[in-house]
């Protein structure tokens, strides 16, 4: 309990941080710290230490020193606890390398047969590339630009000058582009997909027999014998005391409902069967919220009571008042999009504001605060957060103006993105809308790990860039008048495309720069010119093999198995299909609807236009003072969604009561926190 | 029998051919024919009669006027009956449309909200582009750009100037690419991936269901009563009367092999089901090989038969054998990278022509020649076409060389080519990659269907395009020194980066030069260059439209399809189930091998490294001289392979006896060949 304290784990974020953080401060550095400090940070751990002491002896005999350990650290992310998702995604990508492997090295075969047709083919022409070099005269030149023609990033640039020697010359790029980018990409895409899926099922088998283990033996603690012979049962009584420890949280109407459901026959206790569903139960999200009368009816029922006010709940709730609040968000969009210079427009910016305000009191009128304001309703958080922020920067910003006559560009940025946040509302009215937006917010937390992989494998890729690249380019002010600024501050960039087209900024100067740098290289276009003219030209050509490694590792694999991940998530949120405990819960709801008397309206709202998930929508326009008990499909953790994929490939009776010598479940899916596991 | 006939099928292709390669000769023509040609050329059909007269009538009274039945044309190329698996392509998009139109929606929508912000943050601090003009000042031009950038065509240079004022603007555009680069564009594949399916699979079902209905009624004309109130059967000579009349090339031991899995009990007659199995039996393609004693056998067995001879025999089965042509292949490649203008490397090709031609050679002493060239060993077919070629080639260039003095340029283009690919050989050396490629040859009929898609397409904005932008640029050769040659003959295009980046051969001027442009487009890298300073510039800046309208059918659209269809083939092809009518026919085989005493050895040689599929590894290295009946995986037609594909959700019992009115089936599916319905 201790160790899984929100306490101790904020402080073991913020250490977690603060370490990641450290590049910020080392050299080379956004912001360089005094000396002494920089000689503190680093004194953590050991690894670290030994690092530092050889680096300082060889700094101190001014030998050239490299600080490794750095490039090791955001591997401290992947063994803290909750880094499960994040051991995961890397055991499953080591696994599915081999299969890679044999792909990327026909597609290198490919590649090596190509160029080598092509420096037979265009070699001997004597034609040059529109710089006056000669054009395809280089074997590694050629298949350099091959590769880098996979990518697409110099199509087609890198064909014209055969092209316009001869149009059947175009032919042989065409058919290029049609086995490497599109047939052999989209193998890699199925290889990594197939590979990957293949691997992580295995995971979450082995994942889910854990699970079920451990729910076993906690049996095996709980158990009681009721009758002499009969089989072992666990007592409502203990069953309730261990789900008030491990979900102090949890209602009491929540509580009992997920009894009723394990103990379908009521008989006050359960089997093992049952017992062992309680993780998953565990895990389905079920609102309840309790139906209270609102506030302003106890203060001064008469008013509230009183016919205009009870005029003004219905319109409030009809369908006319959103549509009226649609038609002025846009026509506040075209109002935003005008010259806000113009006196009239900039004044227009506070009705929208006060009719905002107004949408939100009104609702705040009709409907009860908590529901309004109640965990799951993200657009009232949204529409209220936006509109008081935006409030509050017009304010500041408009007494800013007319007591010093001096505006804030900071201030002003906030309304301006606040204003245009604003009008993202508009998607939850149309219902289509809402399922896409729905199905993406509810597959975020998995997309979030793959968010984890991606920095570490940027931060290890930052830190080498760093050590290769830094300081040898360099990035002027625009009010700069420094001669070096046409040519990065490095002569031997003088008249390259790179400075050419602007790009000093794009370097390896510090973390930060570093990390915009790597997001460039993913998007891919124009890499050759950041990398040829760029790097290459400063340092030596070879630098070209950190480029490529980079291209390999994050756009062929990881970026493929993000859409693997997003096609497959996509799919099971998509799907016909329910789990079987989802629908027995749902059972249960229905029964007890009639059984308990305060759950006086099942409100079954479908967000996904799909009958098969029940979602409650709480928010303003249909919730009607009843008490709402409803299911969120939606998932608590990444484990029950990664579950929920693989089910239909999952034996619901396989308890390995044994440990199964092979199944590395207890060693790798150990967790303490028992709501995880 | 007659509509079916190869030579009347030949006949409509080769019209087909024609009236498509009509694009060629008319105007813009590649090929200018002579007035009378072209008038008569387009009075083939009455549509393009009255498109014809239409235009001649405009065109006598010197109007403008547009050939509108050219778009039309390619259509013609769905409604034939081949035409089946692109309509069938056709029909599931238009049937997804409406979900990937909610999806596109709400993408626009994203981009709108960016652009509004962009225009606001970005708009009023007085930046400008690399080329000095004002940067994200207009909200059109902003939407483009961050169209563009979708597709990645613009980055880093769109996000330079703002990132060269503040990097924290990077963030901006940053998760603008990460919501709209890389999360809508996973959705996009996933819901286009997952519509296209379902619609498919529907399709799918539909098409089984009236192969099935079509093989009861012809059950119900061919069914015999044997006994009195038994079951009505078809006997074994209607049967077999029946098969030769649909595949006479069918040889009698494989029509005996179907009899056998069809009757399994051996009665002489089957029932209902067994009769409907025939049409997916005759799909599943089998290998049927005589075994046949080795012509010089025959011929001198005493030589044959000799000590020396069966020592070669052994030699060259040997896997050393492999090892050294594998190892020459590669000194071969070597050679080929070195200049050739060196005698002795000139004169080392001869060395390995003579080297290939010997291993060709010493095969076919130790195999049985039509083994060794029979229908399905691709490699030796492959190797041998290969290796005369360019026996014939390389003769050619060298008696030209040395009587003349003259080297044609194309012969020794074609020698080069054929050297090189000499060298792919030894992908088949290695089991890993002779998977992957196996793989890729049997999804490749159905990437065909893709590829008649993209040119119906292609074909359609082909048209369009040469219609609105002929003759706009003009391309020159590089030997020109007329002085428009550096703006492409358009003053309009002085100084921009299309005339720069020497793009002029990027024209819409005949229909060659549009195909290879689309393919450019289609590789998207550049395309707002091309269209940019391009195109928008010498017409009108609607001109984007066009553009933007190619990049969303074909990039958004059809290649995401692509993708889909290589995903789902690829698993089916990885994935560990076989269909239950494979598995019976290979039990029937191993029945057969113990009863028929021809099929002495079962040759089971898995090309697949997964042990479940059979295949008859024909070539050379592991042939005995034994009769190998065994199976080829691979399906005959695609419809074959999409059945197999929606198997898992196929009910095997489902005969649809009375026409289900909702299925379409036999109207969209009627197919006169018996042998693909």
């Amino acid at each position: 309990m201790l160790y899984n304290h929100w306490a101790l784990k904020v402080l073991l974020y913020f250490f977690m941080l603060v370490n990641l953080s450290l590049a910020i401060f080392e050299d080379p550095a956004v912001y360089a710290l005094p000396i002494w400090v920089r000689l503190q940070l680093p004194h953590r751990d050991t690894l670290t230490l030994v690092d530092m002491i050889i680096y300082g002896a060889l700094k101190a005999a001014n030998y050239y020193g490299v600080r490794w350990s750095r490039v090791l650290r955001p591997l401290l992310l992947v063994n803290v606890t909750e880094g499960r998702q994040l051991r995961r995604a890397f055991r499953s990508i080591r696994n599915a390398l081999p299969q890679i492997f044999y792909v990327f090295l026909l597609f290198m075969f490919s590649i090596l047969i190509f160029a080598l047709m092509a420096l037979k083919l265009l070699g001997k022409r004597g034609l040059t590339n529109i710089n006056g070099t000669p054009y395809f005269t280089s074997y590694l030149e050629i298949m350099f630009d091959l590769y880098v023609l996979v990518t697409t990033a110099n199509s087609p640039d890198v064909m014209m000058p055969a092209y316009n020697a001869n149009f059947f010359f175009a032919v042989f790029f065409i058919v290029y582009i049609l086995i490497n980018t599109y047939i052999f990409m989209s193998v890699f895409l199925a290889v990594v997909y197939n590979n990957y899926k293949k691997y992580l099922k295995e995971e979450v088998r082995q994942l889910v027999r854990a699970k079920r283990h451990k729910m076993v033996r906690a049996f095996g603690v709980l158990q009681e014998q009721r009758e002499e012979g009969g089989e072992p049962v666990v007592t409502q009584a203990s069953w309730n005391q261990l789900v008030r420890l491990v979900q102090p949280n949890l209602s009491n109407a929540h509580r009992e409902l997920l009894w009723s459901v394990s103990d379908d026959k009521n008989q006050g206790a359960i089997g093992k069967v049952a017992f062992v569903q309680l993780a998953d139960l565990l895990n389905i999200e079920i609102i309840t919220i309790k139906s209270r009368p609102h506030p302003l009816q106890s203060l001064c029922p008469s008013l509230y009571q009183s016919a205009p006010s009870k005029l003004l709940c219905k319109l409030v709730q009809h369908r006319a008042f959103v549509m009226v609040y649609d038609l002025i968000i846009l026509v506040n969009a075209v109002f935003i999009g005008l010259d806000e210079e113009n006196p009239m427009i900039a004044n227009s910016e506070w009705v929208f504001l006060a009719l905002y305000i107004l949408e939100i009191l009104l609702k705040l009128y009709v409907f009860e605060p908590r529901v309004f304001f109640s965990k799951h309703s993200f657009w009232n958080w949204f529409d209220t957060i936006i509109v008081i922020s935006a409030l509050i920067a017009t304010t500041v910003n408009s007494v800013m103006k007319s007591s010093s006559h001096f505006s804030s560009r900071q201030i002003l940025d906030i309304v301006f993105i606040l204003r245009v946040l604003r009008l993202i509302r508009v998607v939850d009215s149309i219902k289509r809308f809402r399922t896409i937006i729905n199905t993406l917010i509810r597959i975020g937390p998995a997309i979030l790990t793959f968010g984890q992989l991606i920095i570490v494998v940027y931060y290890i890729f930052a830190m080498v860039g760093m050590e290769l690249f830094k300081r040898k380019v360099t990035f002027y002010e625009q009010s700069s008048t420094d001669p070096a600024k046409a040519y990065c501050g490095n002569p031997l960039l003088n008249g390259t495309d790179f400075a050419k087209l602007n790009y000093c900024r794009n370097n390896f100067n510090d973390v930060v720069s570093s990390f915009i740098l790597l997001v460039e290289l993913t998007v891919v276009n124009q890499w050759h010119d950041i990398l040829y003219s760029g790097f290459a030209t400063v340092t030596h050509i070879s630098a070209r093999i950190f480029f490529v490694l980079f291209h390999i590792i994050v756009v062929i694999v990881i970026l493929n198995i993000f859409v693997a991940f997003v096609l497959e998530a996509f799919f099971v949120e998509y799907s016909v299909d329910k789990s079987d405990l989802q629908t027995s819960l749902e059972r249960k709801i229905e029964e007890l609807e009639l059984a308990v008397a305060q759950y006086v309206t099942l409100q079954r709202v479908t967000h996904n236009s799909q009958p098969q998930y029940l979602h409650c929508h709480i928010p303003d326009r249909t919730l009607q003072h009843h008490l709402c008990v409803c299911f969120v499909s939606g998932y608590r953790t990444v484990d029950a969604l990664l579950q929920r994929i693989f089910e239909a490939d999952l034996d619901p009776e396989d308890f390995a009561e044994n440990d199964d010598p092979e199944a590395r479940g207890n060693e790798n899916f150990a967790n303490p926190l028992f709501s995880h596991a």
